[in-house]
């Protein structure tokens, strides 16, 4: 791969990046023609049922596209979707070389895109800037080799460890910049989910408040006993609601059903609802990314279910003291080293607070 | 002041830096003597009782140091301490000018010092890069104008706010590169500070194991009911241990005393030790820096007596649940307004862990 090529491929990632809000439940991506060292055509896909960005720069380029080097962040598709595959729009235009940065992680491509356009006579290479565009897109590659989405935990702390007094109150811990910052995260997100004592205690409105966003995520609520009050702030903003349960009672389901909201039940496990069995309906339901916002035991219990993809913690400059509430409860260590290793990837000033993003909690 | 000014007051300031662990109760300081844009003689000031960063910068220049300029961190002292006064040894010298960083806290001096000098004729300029040269003499500068010593609590946590086990198992949350950071911290200091507690549950050393260093910090202890063993670690080791307690119990410390510790007896406030008291008779030993290593009992009392300057966090990339211990052991917060509020001033990696600086804690 020459300099150019990382150029190139660079400035796909900063398009695919532009469908950060938008394209859900479809991937980022993004992708630039060259001819001569110059860019000829330049697309990205904005939104599911349009088209894809192979086929948005395409357009972009109309005839420059005959001979032209094509940079896509992602392996473009070969099967009929929501779209006609890209494939045959590449093959048609007469291309002569193609840069992915990764393989498609869907069962349907995987590599057989790349193979017809090889086969075809095109020059192919693979994998160029791999790990950049893996970042675009993790609910998307989880959901597809795994079946379940990635799952993302926000918690806002005092520099003490601390998420809420004993009270409960928590408004505001964090500063105006960090709070800017989860609007940013709720709006990538297919669904925001919290659990059933937030709900009750803070009443929130768990949507996205940004003039950047056209989309809002589905709000998920694990409420076991299917407690939700139906005036509840969620139920009356725009957006759809689903809620897990483990109760079938038809008369507070039907409630719930008049205001708008879906239930589902699943089974019990231990303290609370069976996490994995959420997940697994929220992957069928096309969720890639999902944003958490809860109090220490949906945080805890989604730790303990090795649940928990990535951290995002905003550390607020206070002190609460050790009669305020943490984040994550779980059962007592006995031993240090059964403790919770993480990665920190990346810890940042945002305003007054900071950030901490921590990677793959496994315990 | 110009450019090169800036420069030399500079390379004074590296120069002090080399006294970081030494000069101890005197202030760091460093020296440079220029003459016609050049270096001709530098000093730093590297232990009590031996010559001050000017006369070492004289003494280095020799016969070139006459009509030099003369950048010094601190003031020129003009009193007899330890060593004559430097505001002789500079007129003798017969130097044109004279930059200081910043004015002598010492009431002895403040100011006098710099007068002397511009009555003899001597162009005399102050406060070039002051904030960078208060930051190398916290302690001292405080004990001057406040009479008590500067406080740093330093603490280590897992990244949900705990620092220790609810059994009390603490090692080793941080990692070796913290651990050796941590040695820096107490060798700056005067004096290394914990509570029976941890002398009881960690039986730690608290000393300096730094080959750099010469010099072993005063271990003080805060024990109220004069529970220290005799057999404990820090009584065993090279160095001076002060104990302070509440009970004058002449057989326990008659045991304490025959294995080398001095006991002074403190009156009682609230639940502990009247820490005001405490820091008082430190600054009067000439503390200048006091490196707390302590449990949420001592930390929040500390807090609680707005006697925290500095707190120096270790947030090590794991989580242990909120059973854990926590940071400050504080009366419950009723509002969110009662909070602590803090100003972070440096959060950076130090191994795989992460170290936070934040400034006067005021309550």
């Amino acid at each position: 791969m020459s300099p150019a090529d990382y150029r190139f491929m660079a400035r796909a990632l900063t398009l695919a990046r532009r469908g950060l809000y938008s394209t859900d439940p479809n991937p980022r991506v993004g992708c630039v023609l060259v001819r001569e060292g110059a860019i000829v055509g330049e697309g990205w896909h904005q939104r599911a049922g349009e088209p894809h960005a192979e086929v948005n720069a395409l357009n972009a380029a109309g005839a420059l596209a005959g001979g032209a080097t094509v940079y896509v962040t992602l392996e473009p598709c070969c099967h009929h979707g929501r779209t006609p595959p890209c494939t045959d729009a590449l093959l048609n235009a007469g291309i002569s070389r193609l840069v992915a940065a990764m393989p498609d992680p869907n069962p349907q491509v995987a590599g057989r895109g790349l193979a017809i356009l090889r086969d075809a006579g095109i020059t192919v290479d693979c994998g160029l800037l791999e790990a950049e565009a893996q970042a675009l897109n993790p609910g998307f590659i989880q959901r597809m080799t795994m079946n379940r989405p990635f799952v993302r935990v926000k918690l806002a702390m005092s520099l003490d460890g601390r998420t809420a007094l004993a009270s409960g109150e928590s408004q505001w811990i964090t500063g105006e910049a960090a709070r800017q910052d989860v609007q940013r995260l709720r709006a990538r997100s297919s669904a925001i989910l919290s659990g059933i004592g937030t709900v009750l205690a803070d009443d929130p409105a768990l949507n996205v408040r940004l003039p950047a966003a056209t989309r809002q995520p589905l709000r998920v609520i694990l409420d076991s006993g299917l407690r939700t009050p139906p005036t509840a702030q969620i139920l009356r903003l725009p957006g759809s609601v689903l809620i897990f349960t483990a109760v079938a009672d038809s008369a507070s389901q039907a409630l719930l059903q008049a205001v708008g909201a879906e239930i589902i039940v699943v089974p019990r496990t231990g303290q609370g609802l069976d996490l994995r069995a959420v997940m697994a309906e929220l992957a069928r339901r096309e969720c890639n990314e999902i944003h958490v916002e809860s109090g220490p035991t949906l945080a805890g219990a989604l730790l303990q279910a090795g649940l928990v993809d990535e951290l995002v913690i905003y550390i607020a400059p206070l002190l609460l003291g050790d009669k305020a509430r943490g984040l994550f409860q779980l059962p007592e260590l006995a031993r240090m080293n059964e403790r919770t290793e993480l990665e920190i990837l990346d810890m940042r000033a945002v305003g007054k607070d900071w950030r901490v993003i921590t990677r793959s909690v496994k315990i």
